[in-house]
């Protein structure tokens, strides 16, 4: 079944969840303004998968069932799946700024991966018990949000050696029949809009904190769970016409020993491989996110041309605003390219799907981490100090005004002011406003830090291939591609020449 | 006389002006909500010229008058001058965010010294004129917009090749008394709350363009004035602490037939000099927005680090942070040396007032223009994700949420989450909201373009002493200091070694 | 055949050109010492082919003829063509420092492209002509060095408006069986050791510049010809083990009346093909200096890891040194991924052959462009300053200070001096050495400079989709795919999602 | 006495120095062909303070005795002092590349501080003996060597931790009438034609590091000194009329017990003062280092636009030619209004010397440290691919291809191709030679590494000025400036603006 955007809002009508925003309850979530620009950007995945145009991108067949589901629903099993997956996050993020749906995706993926290497090292039956769900969830065309950070306490502690133990979700009582779990995710993207969660290990895990490796599914509303979330976008905020439209929540998920049956858990105390799980999962969405960030680039390449044009102008025509131009096109593409690369040599997982390249997939998202400021710098630069000091959109409407400004707030005469105007509220929206600092900082830290995929990179990076081509080219006055044993990094070592590489299929 | 900040306040309300703001009418702008944020930073520079511990750097003696008066309104005399006045701005700012009135400074200096320049070449008498008015507005204590920067039109063309003449401020008038202006001055800072405005020509003219060659003086309530303002910073927004205490308007200013009686007339048609008008203001005001952007540095690098210390990242024990604070460090103490290299190789202009170095002023705005973004990417980096992530101030007071929230927000156990959540709100409304926008816009374009600072930058540097230096290299084995004549660049010589520099006091 | 290495030195005594260097007439090119290094880097083009392991990437079968050639011959027929194009460049310069031989591949393709499109506008024969060449050079497994950039004079003057008309080559004399060109190509890599020139249009023509759009084959000892080239890296020279063994020069070529027979001209006069042709060269060019220059990171990243290393800094335990590296790593990889995508997105051209896609491959370049400057930055800094301060080699053997050198110079007690200085030395080659300051100004202007990529990434960037996108968006309240004509650009819609894109193979 | 540069070649004639340059052992410093640029270099310095034009830069009176002298071995006193000193280096540096001598005055003045700073702590009397041996110094106008950078063996590791002591020098025995050193210094610049060497730790100590903890002059003949060096620049290199003329050596001095009386001994033991001799002197380095490379910077600005306009591309008429100029001008002018701002700030230390800004200077460092490369990229970007692949010098005079090169190596018809190719020579000696490679490498780890500089900032930043500003700002709802204790932290509490700042004199 593939629902509409209508058939998911409908759907949102059966859960009862403890949902706050601003501190105010919220009643129905499907109905709450504070909430529509979420739910409007989710949809657009419903309703984009059931646009003929858009099915080779937005559908894809599950290989374990033969059924057709949406494609961030789906288990990847070519690097075509990957590239396509990377495509459709594109296309859907130019129309929503960031469609969040493909977090689902990410969890799916690193949660089948995880349990079939659990299940082989611990004879446990996790990947079975997922397997159904998948299944489940894909019959169901089902949102899950992906509740993975922990609002972590100290950061220099471990899980087990926090103060506050409600810092970090773990299990606190085992029963016949399941788990509970207790603590605090603090940073879930759609949390009050989707139809459950995929608790996931937000770290690696040393033995000590085994009660903190868990994975496990729970519908919005199980008893025991509260959200607290902000608005998504910036609903009814004058001149927000975008960020009004679409946008994104994210909620603090409070859970209170929340009950989990054994069919639904999916790692339990594992703790060896909690760090497997949560690089994983990262390696998935941080190639997700290159897609996200280029749609996101889409609309900053078209408003920029529009403002710039509107001001009189022409890119083509004035040296310093092409250059600005092209290197927000090179930014962009740049990154993208990273994502495509990591499709290319994604790795076959011993559990029959594919994961993207890991050192690829992090090089894309630390560029694009720390490349989103620019990108805001680039989209000012070619548009003018207008974008932040035109009067708001209540002018247009003022007697005394609005005639006058009209006439004088007109650049390139065959452009009204009208539509010059619309073009720089756009850009304030997306790059002088919350929504800006939304999409700078999610950037930044979304699926880890800086930091952190500099770590993964190094780990990843078949350094010993690189060393022993100089050892080599030192000691026998000829590098060699063999000269010390290598790492085996899995789906890198093309990229080192040692073998033959994936082949991208011929045009057609 | 040095008015306080109530004194400033009050004094505003002997003014009528028509003011609109989000198209609504003001009724008093010293009593406007909406207004209160840039009154209040405005207001800290009257209060700061009269606190004793500030004095030497809040005020200074007016050579032409003998009179004590606020550094913001004082023609600069020495290179202590530009230094102190450097540093009185970013002491205001790093207090306020952005304390304005540094433009009206900025503004009277380059008046000073046009119109010396303007009555020599054209036997005018602007500055004697200009002489009695500046004493006013001393004696008064009084702060003054800057209309600069016209709508512009189709920038791809002049003034007077515009299909709507209104896009700039002209002369469509000259009476026996007085001349008439019209037009329409689009980004003018403070608009709403200050005493008047100074009229600058935004560029340099062609003879076709003498009409738009206007300087004057005009009071904020002159009839045929209307005001089109943006609130000043986020007031009445929750959870904009700090922008909704100080923040800065902008306005649309219109002229419609606005009557200028000669004493206020400082340029009026010498269209040879708009651009030496244009350029000098320009050089003060880059000098001035390096002390501003330094002390809006000084908010960033003392959140970020109490931001890192409540997660538990000390910068002193974690590498990567620490490299992030001192990459921010870096960005602000770089850019500011140059207003302090600026200060020390200022030039004595013929008029007897000194102009900080061009070259260096242009270098260090043109610093602070682009990394503005990166000090914005770093106080990100080490702050961590929540601060675009966290449950709103609305949700503090939430029966429901409030407990459990407190408890698990905390990071550092010996800093409550309360503690950490208003420096992460700080952060949010610094660095991630319109205001981050406000700052961030106006330090790309605020004062002219990067580009035309780089065209500045061309302009003025001694490119011919360096050619000299290579030619007396190559011809002769040897390079010389005197090998072609040189470039006479005002103040810059010093820096090629050419003759003695500027020399900086001894340490007291 | 395959030649090896050998065959082809041996081959190369067949002719007798002039060629000079450093001023002096070389009697045979295949024994020069200052020319070693370039034949032995274009060697290992040769014997790669022929070793069985890299056979998949160094050969190929050429459609047209069915019969297997090196892959540096082969006109490219599939986006996996491209992708092991790459990963043949990147493996070969790995070894050599650059192969060189891949521009004989580039001009190849473009000539394969353009004289097809020539013949189709003109009723010409090019194409035909060019075929039959074609299989004669592979057959005979040559190597070409390509005669493309003129020696231009005054650069800002079109050809045929050169005070000197000698500054480019052009047809001076048309003759029943062929023509004459005159004239001068300026760098010319690898110019005295290839069998021929493929003498190609350097710019776009106007039709006062018919003379100058010209292309042609010439054998290296052709009549009128004369090379003016320099050493090969840096052979003989002390320390210079790897430019000493592997090397490229460029040369002057004089075309002094050259006569060229019909059967090897495939461009004379039609000047509107010559920008074609040009641009066609330099997107096939660009996307192979992309694996070449990963290549050239592949021997940094070893040699960076081996010197931090015997320094006693281990990058996993010393967070700068990491950092550095990620850096270094994330710049190489970064780059070679728009190399990927570029053959991903690759374009099928009408003639059957297929082309990288332009933006990725101008965006891969530009970015090695001015990033091979942040390599070398990166390789100092993990290796510390004694790689320009070490004693030369001619110390290792003085008894005087040998031993007591070799006692200190030592850094980890497990890694011997020499080792240390070995590697430190290498890096003092590639980083610190005239070879240093060769790759990193073929990498920023070979090739094209960067300002001509981007104006060629502004020329072919779907720019039309984007503003589409954003005014679908403001118009109708949603954004459109479809909301004006799109710009038809080769191979780049899909990355803008409006069709389905080139899919990669499964993995194997 | 002011010697001449013959003086000072004189001068080094009454040495006996062991001196091995590329395995030769020197005969005389003062004729060696190796090392002559770099006598040129440093006579430099001697002739420049003895031309009357550059006496006010160039000249100095030390307080201590009256006497006027180099100001390269002056003790500073003022902020003017600083100002003159950067200002006369820069000169130096613009004339000759890198001028060296003013290693003699950091350590100088380093050693005047710390020598005073021992004696209030230790009760010692190694300021007076300094102060004796300073006049000495200064009245027989010497240039001494800076023997700091030990050899280090492992770098994970502390001196006295290293399996080969002789990898650091430390004092191996004390007798009655001085000290017995051992040991190797791995980087002395200039070391084989300086006067002497003053011996300084290269970094902080421990008690068990005490026997390194040793400062002290020694004569460049002592028994037990061998040095071994590399040649000074490029002599006798083709093509290198630059770096044939002026260059630096480096040399490897080892220490074979070498006895240095007590009064030529500084510090010798007392290990907790090493630290603050080795960071002092580091600061006064990295401020004349900024100067240094401004100067360089002078070369390399010159030669681009004599280049660009041999090219016939005018950088006022080509865009992207002069944004790469102002780039270049931004990047040198940047890091020197570091070294300017380092000056006006200068902290009067209680020896009564004054010490530059030690956030400014390394600021400054590490901006120069990483730009430097991009330097190099700017020069290379405006002067074209020419530069590295013209015929060398040899082609000038063969008759067979030097009149068919002039005529087409031209470029604008009215500078000839010998100009021309003059500065595009002149530009390979300097950015595509080992030369190239010197700078940058010496601009990156000399004076110590960048992550030496990140930590000197952060330690020396008033971090608690800021914190406590935003403290007060959250607290109390206006930021205070005495919010809690503050940092003493020298010279920078004006910056942060809570007392009066240093104030340039006025202009003359």
């Amino acid at each position: 079944m593939l629902m509409s955007s209508s058939d998911y809002r409908e759907s949102l009508r059966r859960f009862r969840p403890t949902v706050f925003v601003n501190g105010r309850r919220v009643d129905s979530v499907a109905d709450d303004a504070a909430l529509a620009p979420g739910l409007n950007a989710i949809g657009l995945t419903y309703d984009f998968a059931r646009d003929p145009q858009h099915a080779p991108l937005m559908l894809a067949t599950q290989a374990s069932s033969g059924c057709t589901v949406n494609r961030l629903l789906h288990i990847d099993a070519t690097t075509t799946d990957l590239l396509y997956k990377l495509e459709a996050v594109r296309l859907l993020c130019r129309h929503s700024g960031c469609a969040q749906r493909y977090l689902t995706h990410d969890a799916l993926n690193a949660i089948w991966q995880a349990t079939h290497r659990i299940d082989a090292d611990e004879s446990t039956d996790y990947h079975e018990r997922f397997l159904a769900y998948l299944h489940e969830v894909q019959d169901a065309d089902l949102t899950l949000g992906v509740a993975m950070t922990d609002a972590k306490g100290d950061r220099s502690k471990r899980p087990h050696e926090q103060t506050v133990p409600d810092s970090h979700v773990r299990i606190v009582e085992r029963r016949a029949d399941g788990i509970v779990i207790r603590g605090t995710k603090a940073i879930v993207t759609g949390a009050p809009y989707v139809h459950g969660f995929l608790v996931m290990p937000g770290r690696s895990m040393e033995e000590a904190d085994a009660a903190f490796a868990v994975c496990c599914a729970v519908p919005l509303d199980a008893p025991g769970i509260t959200i607290v979330a902000r608005p998504a976008g910036r609903p009814g905020e004058n001149g927000a016409k975008f960020s009004g439209r679409y946008g994104q929540s994210t909620g603090v998920v409070l859970f209170d020993d929340v009950f989990v049956p054994h069919e639904r858990v999916f790692l339990a105390g594992e703790w060896a491989h909690a760090g497997f799980l949560a690089a994983t999962y990262a390696t998935h969405h941080r190639h997700s996110c290159i897609g996200a960030r280029a749609g996101f680039g889409d609309l900053l390449i078209g408003a920029g041309v529009l403002m710039s044009e509107a001001n009189g102008l022409d890119p083509g025509q004035h040296g310093h605003i092409r250059d600005a131009m092209v290197e927000l096109i090179k930014i962009v593409e740049g990154f993208f390219a990273c994502g495509v690369a990591a499709s290319v040599y994604g790795f076959k997982d011993g559990s029959g799907n594919i994961q993207p390249d890991a050192v690829f997939s992090n090089v894309g998202k630390l560029l694009l981490a720390t490349q989103i400021y620019d990108m805001q710098r680039l989209a000012h630069y070619v548009s003018g100090g207008l974008v932040v000091a035109l009067p708001g959109p209540d002018e247009d409407h003022n007697p005394a005004t609005a005639a006058s400004l009209a006439a004088v707030l007109a650049g390139r005469p065959d452009i009204p002011a009208a539509q010059r105007l619309e073009v720089a509220r756009l850009l304030e929206d997306l790059t002088a406003s919350y929504s800006a600092g939304w999409y700078s900082v999610i950037s930044l830290h979304g699926g880890g830090s800086p930091e952190a995929m500099k770590r993964e990179i190094w780990r990843q990076y078949p350094v010993a291939d690189k060393v022993a081509l100089v050892e080599g080219l030192l000691e026998r006055g000829v590098a060699a591609d063999s000269a010390r044993p290598r790492d085996k990094q899995p789906g890198r070592c093309c990229v080192t020449g040692c073998t033959v590489p994936e082949a991208p299929a011929a045009t057609r």
